[in-house]
């Protein structure tokens, strides 16, 4: 069995996180056992909940054990199958991890798929048509449920999450509005997705100035808002919410460094009769189907096109994921192992 | 036609409502027209939501006009009828307003109902079997959706939206804790209410030692909470709040005086996967005939007792408005006409 470079958490952040949070090993791969596969990594997925993972406090899921692999989505190819429903040259989407070769208990539900990469880029199983993508779905079908002509707004635009909030939305006929930070993604989330506006949040040094160009662009208040952020830019969005309207929570990043970051009104949730709820796409495995078949339309007829930035080397994961967490990617964050 | 004393707000509060912000003048009733009724208020309802209408500031509602009646729920009994639905001596409930007698339009959908007094005092049409208790009704069966064994919470639990929530969350098997101020108004929720356990906020000065007395009486968290007050009762439940849990907000009373009162933590919404949801009970009007049935039925039996705080007068009634957004009254507030 081939030997199989890996990135282990051996540390927890204090606050930010850190190099040294890290190490990278290689160990053997072990020989397969009866009903097990063995994959070759093509790509890693980066994704903000990983920084929550890092921490050892109750959170929606266990922590992150110290001195083992990394968590992370992957996509890749079977070298060797000791599965009947897998062979060696499928092309598959599982939980591998930060390392090179994963051996996955295929019977177990859920912990590997088979993908078909003939219109879909493979990489993409990990943003758009994976879990991001799904992610985007849930909270807009499942929580902010949106009509046609709807004004529906989205933080992070630019990333991979926020990016298929706007192409599922347009396609149910809604404005869609993004929230991004810096000139370059707001450009790129209005020419390249075709959202109807995207706003500087970088412009703004607080939420009211922030909630004063939402009102520009949104001049009819907002009826649904999906939220990768917390923090500075919900409490704009909160002041342009209409009567009725829908927030689904599906991030707080900018709160995951230790320092809860307070909403500021919350009574608005009482005037405008909202309804704000927070949701973990895991839990609902029931909608991954019927999402991943319309994503994998939207990105195979070229209707949506996601962008990624692309780290090289499994060496090169944390540093790709602290720019992560800092918002330096472009769209969907990938590892090229 | 009578002469009819009666209170205008003439004046907007800057910040805590003043008694110069009221004036009691006696004008004269007209003469009714066809369709009108004419009513003899024998009680006044007071409650938190005056507060809101006193401020010329977008709400879920207009704001109360100047110079004019203020708005309020009233019991008294028919005088004079030009309308076939009603008679002399009918006991009705409607929002006739802080003033002696009423001309209702009585051909207007919602403007009076007949009620019958055989079983429950009349004055509990404007508290248990009234607005109050179908506002519990509606944030405990359509937001919370409690489950027999589940622990529930309600803030101001000795007020009259607070009791009702207790008796209905009873009378659905659920362990029920009530947050209140001061030793007799928790004494009352437990001993003769009937609560599991109620919480005094005024032993704690922060948020933090409040959520600590709370984990002590709810071992198992909390699965669902009814918010009439916002601030740092509400900081104190949501740390307590369990996975897939419900908070129905009603109030936020502390707000009111014109600060926006933060939420410390809503990256718990996130977390714990929270829904989050405001309401106001006047667009539900379906619910209540079976609200209403299911109150009076707790209320006839004598299964639930709502205590009363009456204050004399209508020339009384804004000094015990005052004293109920200071938490002075026990139970419903209402004025005897």
């Amino acid at each position: 069995m081939p030997l199989n470079p890996q990135i282990h958490l051996v540390s927890r952040p204090k606050a930010e996180p850190l190099a040294e949070n890290f190490q990278l090993l290689s160990l053997d791969t072990p020989a397969l056992q009866d009903k097990q596969v063995l994959v070759k990594h093509e790509f890693l997925s980066l994704d903000p909940y990983m920084r929550g993972r890092m921490n050892d406090v109750k959170s929606y899921t266990a922590p992150q054990p110290l001195n083992s692999v990394m968590i992370g989505g992957t996509v890749g190819e079977v070298v060797e199958s000791r599965h009947p429903g897998f062979a060696a040259g499928d092309k598959v989407v599982g939980m591998g991890g930060w390392q090179t070769y994963s051996v996955v208990d295929a019977d177990t539900p859920g912990m590997l798929r088979k993908i078909d990469t003939t219109h879909v880029p493979i990489s993409h199983f990990l943003g758009a048509v994976g879990m991001p993508g799904v992610t985007a779905w849930h909270g807009l079908v499942r929580i902010i449920e949106p009509k046609a002509g709807q004004t529906l707004t989205v933080s992070a635009a630019s990333g991979a999450v926020g990016s298929a909030f706007g192409a599922l939305a347009k396609a149910r006929g809604c404005r869609v509005i993004g929230i991004a930070g810096g000139k370059d993604k707001c450009d790129y989330v209005e020419k390249e997705l075709g959202f109807d506006a995207c706003i500087d949040y970088k412009q703004h040094a607080d939420y009211l100035s922030l909630s004063k160009a939402l009102k520009e662009v949104c001049p009819d208040g907002i009826d649904g808002h999906f939220e990768n952020v917390g923090g500075m830019v919900l409490d704009a969005v909160m002041l342009r919410m209409n009567q009725f309207s829908s927030i689904a929570v599906c991030g707080m990043i900018s709160g995951y460094n230790g320092n809860p970051i307070p909403m500021a009104n919350p009574s608005l949730i009482l005037v405008n009769r909202m309804k704000v709820q927070g949701f973990i796409v895991s839990e609902h495995p029931a909608d991954w189907p019927v999402a991943l078949k319309e994503l994998g339309e939207l990105v195979g007829s070229g209707k949506f096109k996601p962008r990624e930035t692309v780290a090289h080397g499994l060496a090169n994961a944390p540093e790709a994921f602290f720019g992560l967490l800092k918002g330096k990617n472009f769209g969907k964050q990938v590892v090229k192992i």
